[in-house]
């Protein structure tokens, strides 16, 4: 199975504590090489994809080791630009029982995020490439990365691949107006869009009544955000998961799709929540790889929930899972125990 | 905020096998410095009041050490005398699932027990002071500390200063004959007593229904028992934290408190374990804090069991939490979700 | 109490990535020695038998550090020979949440594998022992070694040593048909079996209704099929844990007994997984010692159940609880409360 | 001894990969917090002055780390401000044998290089002060940074506090021609400068014929070198430290003083390079406490030669040695055995 | 610089007990992939060659993760098959002072070992390929191997790529009668060899007089080993590494080279041992890298050189070093300054 | 080899920070279980002796980890007694180049210091025995131990057991003055004496001419020293090592054996050290062999010699070494080259 598959983002450095313990008291981090894109991407290359991640890291042993991690997991690098004056960091504190995780950015002024135009070359990049993925952090980064993306989703549509964007909306990194103008344009040229409710509200003020802090989830509202998204942009598929925190320990988790007629959800499971960091992208990454291969509409919603629900006892910000494990977990066999 | 708080008693070295090891297991200790009184004025500090640790560590590296990680967390450590012989020691190994966690001390002859009396200026340490804070295991440690712990809580009242004392009764430190004569002096003193039903019978023969190895706990019962002690030590406050075990991973908690009109009852936490100790001593400090602050006596139980519930998910004897932690847990939202 | 007691078997290297990675991801890996027969051992040590384990080990540092190991725990290593190429391996991946753990075997030509009769003298292996335990791991390692276990287990009897053996049975170390005609002759001289169904089944073709993936257990169906067991082999017990996989993190777990009158099941145990290798072991060497010690039938079930519940809050493959640890769970006190 | 010493400049978080790994090999980093001017009043506060440091870092978990950390080693922290984007970063592999350690720096945009005026109030930093350090590296940080440590040296001078200043010329913060301004400037106020050779050339043109990378080293030649600061600045000290690199385990390292008519060299020592981060740094705080109790300009350069030998054997940037143990050296006991 | 480069050989996983202690000591093994052929490969990926590896590893995480580890590095792994039944594992305690560095080698078995001539396509593999590098160990590992071996040297030469071999002679794994009949066949595909004297004498029965163990090398002698070498199989270059073994912490080390004409002799480096594994296969890389990008004879063994003193101080297999950083050692910058 | 050896004295626990960090940097202590006599008794198991260890240990979980770790390494632990309240405690910071190791004592109150004379039964512990150690810290635990120690000697002396001695006078334990009265009686019984100069002359003051701290040793000196020994009390042999520090990471090391006629020196070998810890006692431990096993004077110097060599590049308080390795260094083989 070689289809060319393009992911474009950032890829940092977190900086975890180990242990459970807090910034302020550790002497050790773990170093983890991670980011929403990123994530995706190996997520694809474990499936045994031929997974792509175009970025930009700096030409110095952190960007080296960010890039170094990514081969290492099977993702090809020949798109990953050298350059600019630092590799973006994320710390943090993974969370327990009523302690919520914490995250502490210190992103800006990365390479990526200062990237220009002609770091990427996409008729080169999507020469043969049957998809692309980016997401809303990606265009949120700079100016500069508003106008590549766009020329991004452009250029895959130019060369007939299918686009999918994850709409990840973060308020630290634009405002909502400006999320709002940019990701408008961007979705011109999307066919597979996932988008958690809040990320449909906060970019394109498009409402529904799940309340997500309340730890009850509105499983079928998420029905009409999505139609609402398929109208406005002429969507082919609408995706999302859905988290029910209990505590920072026990998660529940499901995942829903709808493509404009039809609407399924996954089995719903209960998580005990090793590293909760990158669940999102591996249902992206399930989703993507499930479109890709010709699963019906439930079956791609059992393969992301599969997905995701074991990257989260996983530590790291990569799914280091292959198709087999997955589909078992799908199937049904969700007891955990040992494989001998 | 700068009220001047003062708590008394020990620190002591805390080893623990890391990766939930046996102490037989291990070739690595955790080093953690605490104790049940630091523990309170670490939590003060973090609460941004002007906290004074008043104790005697050795002139060594390792009593260095124990202060340094006091200074380190806010702590003033002024009045920590210095001299003597040894910190203590306690090992931990910590618990999960059916097997409790397992505490070996080896605290004797440490340079606290053997403290003497000129070894604290009580006119200089209760100069502007707001409130002193002990527990019955401050004078437990030997004879010449039940005598300078008295000589603590007297000099505290005669500078206006507010005490507190909470029982926390060391069956392995003195007999129920002995603490009984103590307590009850110091006790003629103390405004504000925290004392769990345990600690109420050992100490002052003073009992009530519940039963605390069953995994049922008689929260109404905890009411007769503050009423006596109100009644015999004229207090203005009696609190108390009610843990259920169902196991050394998964408790229940909660906290109460009673002014001799009012009973409250704080919200009752799921907690999944990370480190247990410490748990009551943070309760302790979120009372404190509430009750320099001007909170409602509900206000104040909810602000200590959320302070309580929190310290039992992060690593270590101190609470490593912030005022805006609290309160946001305490407000409701114990989901655990990402900041970010 | 100085029972003698002998265990049969092989020790093995086991390789398990910390902090619940997987091999892919680690630079490091815990190192513990174990296998099913020498937990076995290290548990009846702890007890305060006079624990002997026969194997092979070879004469490098790594046999010597499994050697070691025994010897640490209290364990008589007089009996195991020295020399062979290699001491076997397992890798073993921690599992979390709806990820299994996963083994991966590397045992083949292992010194215990390639041992021959003459490193084992039973005369003075015998001599003045009370029990002898075996599993049905040890015959599969190899056809010499199905010779050896043979000679085994009719020298035990000559001896007038109580025989037990775990059945065991492992896919892939052989065959179903080639275990069947071992086994039955084993089984020969055996008078106390533990069996799972699984086990029944694949080796003796011996069924029951019991679904083992479905998280639902069939625990009066193990009454027949331990009946057939007895009838078939004239057995004076049959005993089988059975664990009900919620996930890699939480089972529940019961042990059950017959004698072919009787019929006890124990208390059930909802577990908070640590490290669940080495739960079956812990209950064989809890029954071991409850037989040993005259316990009655429902507090062999009792002590066997506890002690393998204990287990699995432990990392590593043996069983480090005292017999005062196991009765007090036995006794009832689950709450895992610290003990101070 | 109570001597108030302020020093100014920045605290970074340094990342060094443990085991003499190279970055792109580890996945752990070491958390260390330091910096050349941080690294000074560590020192100071361990010779038990009064040291205050004055900075500023981010209102977020790693700079409270930063901070916390110079409280843990005695450090005053009342005059650092709180707020910016980020805490500045370096990444150090730690060097071995033919192997040169290697720095990565990644410190713009922090929190005390976006400083302004009104940050500080030097009024009150300086009230009782009898000592204040900066480097060339603070003024380096920013433009905003050049103007501030202007405005610093001014006000010690105002109000009559003896200033040193450590010439540490940084390439890769500016430019040889605005370092020459900007410090031209602040030498006008500086009564002792610390000074290399590099320095001295770099950033005044003044040079001499010492050749560093030939590990052969011109003591002498510095005289010239110190002679024209004198002459130039109107100086009553100038140190330097000398290190002859061998290789990056094993240097030579002595220090030098010139007063303008005594020019005195320290004993000249072998060192085993532990972690030699901080080893200039150390010097400067030796010198300042030297100068400060009176010690002659021989005892100067023997205590501050001493001091960095002692750091370049202690992990981390900090200078973890009190008086008693530099006195030792200083003394002549280099011998390193044990002390029981 | 893409020049297709292909190595042929074993990769191992080898585990080695952190902080200096001997097997029998640790509870934990740092987890290293590596082995004389893929460590050669590694480097020359990281000088920017198109490095292939060519290999067979189980289809397990054992092997995938060894693969990874390549991949990680920039190796190739196109080329390496899957399947067998185990990677080949070496237990390595790393030495100190007088003590050696030993080894324990648990290879047997191996998937490589046991690797079909039709696990590799050399016209494919060899396809547009410009050097081709194996050792004395890949033939040795199994009859099949010394079969494959042969084929590949003899295709190598068929496609017109130039073939180097170490000889690598490793008494555990043959005879040397059997080495002398299978390398004599090898040697005559080989244009560049790389021999230390034992090896010339236990494969070749070639003799010089440098005494190994005596701590004195006869540098000069070695051009009459390959004189000899030269003349029996008509290579075009010789080299050799000479270790001067003062202790397991401290070695002298220098290459040599010649070439049936000239002789030249490499800077002699006093190296600090961090971890001496791999040090001649770094030489192989540098040499092999020099001769494809033209160096001089010279240049060749100083580049050589560097690169294997270099490798020394970094930990595990892989000379994790840049082009740029061996050409600054070979220039004569030893003195392991920071780079900052 | 079969022979009984009992070494008589105390097993501490070592708290030691990893990395070469001091005790106020670190968050982890390694965990190393030792003492002078136990180090003894370790390494006459690992040479294959009837290693006894006769001691008090609590009984608790510390207590047991040291006497699991005697078993561990092969000591018989049948004769130590537990009970009492404490294991002692040394906290140990390992030094590094002029930085010396630093040891803090916390033993007082140990077990074995207030063992009582009915916990050993001398006529059990000697039946059979050929040889028993202690040292001069066995009697200066307390006043107990100094009766019971001679209880000991004057046993051995009555069962016909050969005694050894180490004077190892610790000047924090007792007086000069009472060194001397009790070691004298001591001495009556003794045949082997191990002694320091220092020790010689604190104990007993017997002086000899050389100056250790001025890393200058008068070799020739010991004889006047070991003559006076001997004649004082009648011994058949003197024994001493001797420690030229150049720094805490390198010593010269040799040793010296005088039986009243004959004097002979070891090989000097320059050490470059891991653990100094236990120098001292890995000679004793290779003398005791090297007697017991018919070595000539020479060669017991050589093998006390290499094995307290090898010691010191070993982590930890015990020697990890067999004869075989021991040999090979007295052999001449010091060259630290690769076993494999």
């Amino acid at each position: 199975m070689s289809k060319k598959v393009v992911t474009f983002g950032e890829i940092m450095l977190r900086l975890t504590p180990p242990e459970l313990k807090r910034i302020v008291q550790t002497d050790r981090f773990n170093v983890i090489y991670g980011g929403g894109e990123a994530n995706v991407s190996v997520s694809l290359a474990n499936y045994g994809l031929d997974a792509y991640f175009a970025s930009k890291v700096p030409e110095n042993p952190v960007g080296q080791a960010a890039l170094n991690d990514l081969r290492r997991y099977g993702v090809n690098t020949d798109y990953i630009a050298r350059g600019g004056d630092r590799l973006g960091i994320y710390y943090c504190e993974n969370g327990a029982s009523q302690r919520p995780s914490n995250v502490v950015y210190d992103r800006a002024y990365s390479a990526i995020a200062e990237a220009s135009a002609d770091d990427f070359n996409w008729d080169e990049i999507f020469a043969d490439a049957e998809w692309f993925h980016t997401t809303g952090i990606t265009p949120a980064l700079s100016e500069n990365m508003s106008e590549i993306t766009l020329q991004a989703v452009k250029a895959a549509k130019e060369h007939g691949v299918k686009v999918s964007c994850d709409l990840n909306y973060r308020a630290k990194l634009w405002t909502k107006e400006r999320a709002g103008q940019v990701m408008s344009k961007v979705m011109e040229y999307v066919d597979v869009c996932i988008a958690n409710e809040e990320d449909a509200e906060m970019v394109f003020g498009i409402k529904s009544g799940s309340d997500i802090t309340g730890g009850d989830i509105n499983v079928d509202g998420f029905k009409d955000v999505a139609q609402q998204l398929i109208d406005r942009f002429d969507l082919e598929l609408v995706g999302s998961h859905l988290r029910i925190s209990h505590s920072a320990s026990d998660n529940d988790w499901l995942v829903v799709l709808y493509d404009g007629s039809e609407f399924v959800k996954s089995n719903q499971y209960s998580i005990h929540i090793v590293d909760r960091v990158g669940g999102g992208d591996s249902f992206a990454g399930g989703l993507i790889y499930s479109r890709l291969t010709g699963k019906s509409l439930q079956e791609s919603a059992e393969f992301g929930a599969a997905a995701s629900c074991l990257k989260q006892s996983i530590p790291g910000d990569f799914n280091q899972v292959s198709v087999q494990e997955v589909e078992s977990l799908a199937g049904g066999n969700a007891s955990g125990r040992v494989k001998r």
